[in-house]
C-alpha cells in the first residue's frame, strides 16, 4: 500500500481527490500497487466529504510520517510551497506539483535534491494542464535535438484574444467577460502581462536545453496594449495575434527566449488554437514540428496530470526519472536586444506612400498592410531586423511625424 | 556499453543509424549508458558507409550474441519479422519496432513474452511516425479513462484528400501525384483502402482499452470512392472530408471501431491537419480532448521515435514498462452494423424537394445540403441512425428512383 499526501485542497487539489477516487481501480492497476490518500493538508475545513477525515492542518505530520511516500503539492505560490517541497524531498519522499511558479523559480535546486535522494520530482501539470508535454519533451523526443519551442501557454489571454478576433470585442470587455466566466482572476496581471506564460516557457526551455532558464531573464510583454486595429492588420496580413512564449537555442548554446504577442500565420497549427485551449509546438531536428493541443487549465485536466505523475512516482519507486537540468552561474539567455525578428507596425499618417517610404528608409524593405476601414494610418511588416534597430527606427518614425499606434512581432510559424 | 542490433537498413533503418550517430552524445547522456550499434541485418550490401563493417546477413548472429541487449526491428512486414522478434524476446533481449503490421497482428502475444522475460517491447514509431502518441497514451493519460480516440493516421490519403479539397484535383490525379512524390507506393492499396490506418487505430485502441483489437474485426473503408462532388458538399456543410480511424468504448466495455472517410467540422482540430501530416485526438474523462499533431511518416521522424524507444530500453533495463494488453478469446469489437452514426448522402433527382421528402420518410429528420454548381441532384445529412438502417434506407432511395451518388459518415468532432 502506497500512502500519498495532498498539500492543498483548492481547485486542483479537490480535482486530484475526485480523479483518484473515481478512477482508483485503473489507477492502481497502472501503478501496480494499492494506493491511498492518507492526508490532505489545508487550513480550511471541508466537512461532509467522503474523505473529510483525512484533512490535517500541520505540515509536520506529513513530513514526519515515513509511510507517506508520495506528496502532491497543489497549493500554488512560492512560499511556503518551496520550503514544504524541499523538506519532503530531503525526507526521501517523491513530490509531484502543478505549481509552475515553484518549478520556474526553484526547479534546478529541487531536482538536484531529488536526484541526490533518489526520489522523483515531477511536474507534468505545471505546463499545459492536461496536455502531456513535459514527459514527451523529456522522453519521447529523447533522440532529437530540440531546436525550438513555441506555444500558446496561457488560456486566459487566448480566450481574450479569441473574443477580440472572432467577435470584435475590445480588450477590456473581453477581459471582463473572462473574469465573469472565472477564466481570469480579479487581479489579472499574471495572465494578461504574460507572467504565467513566461514561467511555463522557462520550464519547457529548461527541460529542452538542460539549463535553468530564470523568468527574470526573459523579456515578457503582455496583451494589454493589443487593439482591435492590430487584430484587423493581422487579418490583412493573413493571420491572427496570439500570445506566444518561445525559446530557441543557437549553435553556441545561447538561448533566445521571449514572451510577447505575435502575428501567427493562418496556416500555422497555432493559429487554430482558440478559446481557453493551449497549443505547444516543438521543433526537433529529426521529428520536424510536433504540436500538442488541449485544455491548458481547469480542475480535471490539471488534476489528471497530477495523478499521472503520482502513478509514475509509485511505479518507479527508487528510480530517478524526472527531467533534469542544472542551475548555471552565467546567464544562458541572450539579451533580447541582441536578437532579431520581423515586426508589424501601424503608424498615423496623412499620406500612406510617404509614411511607407520613410519606413523603408528606417527599417529596410517593408510589406505594406492596408485595412480599408482604417483611414489616416497605414500598417507594414518589416523583414527580420534587430530588436534594438526596430526600437530606434520606431522612435525615428515618431520624430519624423508618424506616431506609432501599434507594434507587434511577426513569427514565421 | 550497451550493444544494439538493427534489423533492416531500408528507409527507417538507415534513418535510425543516421540519427544515432548524429546525436550519439546526447542519446548516451539521456540513456545514462554508452551505446553502440553492433550489427545491422540486411540481405543487401551497403559498401562505402562509415558503418559498412557492421552489416551481417544471418539473423542467428544477433539472437545468439548475449552482448546484444536491444534489437530494433525496422524490416516491416509480418514474416519473418514476427519470428525474429519473438526469438529475440525469448532470448531476453528488448525489442523496439516501427512495424505496425506486426504490432497490430501479434502485439498481445509479443507483449506477453516480453513481460514474462522482463524485457521491453516498444513501438512508438508504429503509429504517428515522429509524433509521441503511444507513450502519452500509456503513461501521461494514466489517470484518465480514455473514452474515445480518433485520428488522421495515414499521411498518403491525407495528402490526396488535401489536394482534392484545396486544388480541386480528382482522386486519381492526386494519387498519381502522391506516387510521383514518393508518398504513395506503386501498389497504393494499403494506404488508399484504409488498411494502414486500420492497423494504427487497432494499436491505439488496444493500448487504451487493454484488449487486443484485431484488424480483421474492424470495418474499414478507404477513400477511393470519394469524389470532388463529395468534397463540395462537405464544404457546404461547413467541413472537410478526412480519412478517420476511430475507436470508442461503451459502458459495457464493448468497442466501436471503424476506419472510413468522414465529414469533419471546420471547427475541429482535425480539420486543419493537412498534407502528409497526422493528427490524433484522444478524449479522456478528465483531460477532455487532447490532440497530437506532426509528421506521421518519413525517414527521420520515424527513426527518431525508434531511437527514443531504444533509449528507453537501455535506461529501464530490467524493468518492464511497455504498454500492455491481453489477447481475448471473445471478440471485444461491436459489429459495426449495430453501431450508430450520422450520414451524408448525395442522390440524383429531378426535383430536390421530392427527394428530400423521400429521404425524411426513410432516414428521419435530414438537413439539406446544396451546392449551387451541382444540378440534377441534392445532398443531405441525416441524424444519428443505425448503420444497418442507413444501408437499407439508401437502397430504398435507389428503388424509389433516387440513385445514391455518394455516402459518407459525419462526425461530431
Amino acid at each position: 500500500m502506497f500512502q500519498i499526501a495532498l498539500m492543498g485542497h483548492g481547485v486542483v487539489g479537490s480535482g486530484v481527490a475526485e480523479v483518484f477516487y473515481k478512477n482508483r481501480k485503473s489507477i492502481e492497476k497502472r501503478a501496480g500497487q494499492e494506493m491511498e490518500i492518507k492526508y490532505i493538508l489545508d487550513l480550511r475545513d471541508f466537512p461532509g466529504l467522503a474523505y473529510s477525515d483525512k484533512f490535517i492542518k500541520d505540515f509536520e505530520t506529513i513530513v514526519n510520517d515515513d509511510e507517506v511516500k508520495v506528496v502532491a503539492e497543489v497549493m500554488g505560490g512560492l512560499h511556503p510551497a518551496f520550503e514544504f517541497v524541499k523538506r519532503c524531498l530531503e525526507a526521501g519522499k517523491s513530490v509531484v506539483t502543478s505549481n509552475k511558479e515553484l518549478v520556474a523559480a526553484k526547479g534546478a535546486e529541487l531536482l538536484a535534491i531529488a536526484k541526490a535522494k533518489n526520489v522523483n520530482f515531477l511536474f507534468e501539470a505545471s505546463v499545459g494542464g492536461g496536455i502531456p508535454i513535459i514527459r514527451p519533451l523529456h522522453q519521447c523526443l529523447a533522440a532529437n535535438e530540440i531546436d525550438e519551442i513555441a506555444g500558446i501557454l496561457n488560456g486566459t489571454t487566448n480566450f481574450i484574444l479569441t473574443k477580440m478576433i472572432r467577435e470584435g470585442m475590445a480588450f477590456s470587455d473581453a477581459l471582463k467577460l473572462a473574469q465573469e466566466l472565472g477564466y481570469a482572476e480579479k487581479d489579472p496581471t499574471a495572465d494578461v502581462e504574460g507572467i504565467d506564460a513566461c514561467r511555463k516557457i522557462c520550464i519547457l526551455a529548461s527541460i529542452a536545453f538542460g539549463k535553468h532558464i530564470y523568468p527574470e531573464h526573459v523579456y515578457t510583454e503582455g496583451i494589454s496594449k493589443i487593439t482591435l486595429e492590430d487584430v484587423s492588420y493581422a487579418e490583412a496580413w493573413g493571420g491572427v495575434i496570439k500570445l506566444i512564449g518561445r525559446a530557441k537555442r543557437d549553435e553556441n548554446g545561447k538561448v533566445t527566449i521571449m514572451v510577447s504577442p505575435a502575428f501567427v500565420s493562418g496556416e500555422s497549427q497555432l493559429a487554430s488554437v482558440s478559446d481557453v485551449f493551449n497549443g505547444i509546438l516543438v521543433r526537433g531536428d529529426a521529428t520536424g514540428d510536433v504540436v500538442f493541443y488541449g485544455k491548458g487549465a481547469g480542475k480535471l485536466p490539471t488534476a489528471s496530470a497530477v495523478v499521472a505523475d503520482v502513478i509514475d512516482c509509485v511505479k518507479n519507486w527508487g528510480i530517478f526519472k524526472a527531467p533534469f537540468w542544472v542551475a548555471e552561474e552565467d546567464d544562458a539567455v541572450l539579451d533580447y536586444k541582441d536578437t532579431e525578428i520581423a515586426f508589424y507596425l501601424r503608424v498615423r499618417c496623412d499620406e500612406a506612400d510617404k509614411a511607407l517610404n520613410k519606413a523603408k528608409e528606417l527599417f529596410g524593405e517593408v510589406t505594406p498592410l492596408r485595412v480599408p476601414s482604417l483611414t489616416g494610418e497605414v500598417g507594414f511588416v518589416t523583414g527580420i531586423i534587430g530588436e534594438e534597430q526596430a526600437q530606434k527606427a520606431a522612435k525615428a518614425m515618431e520624430s519624423a511625424g508618424y506616431p506609432v499606434l501599434g507594434k507587434v512581432r511577426v513569427l514565421d510559424y
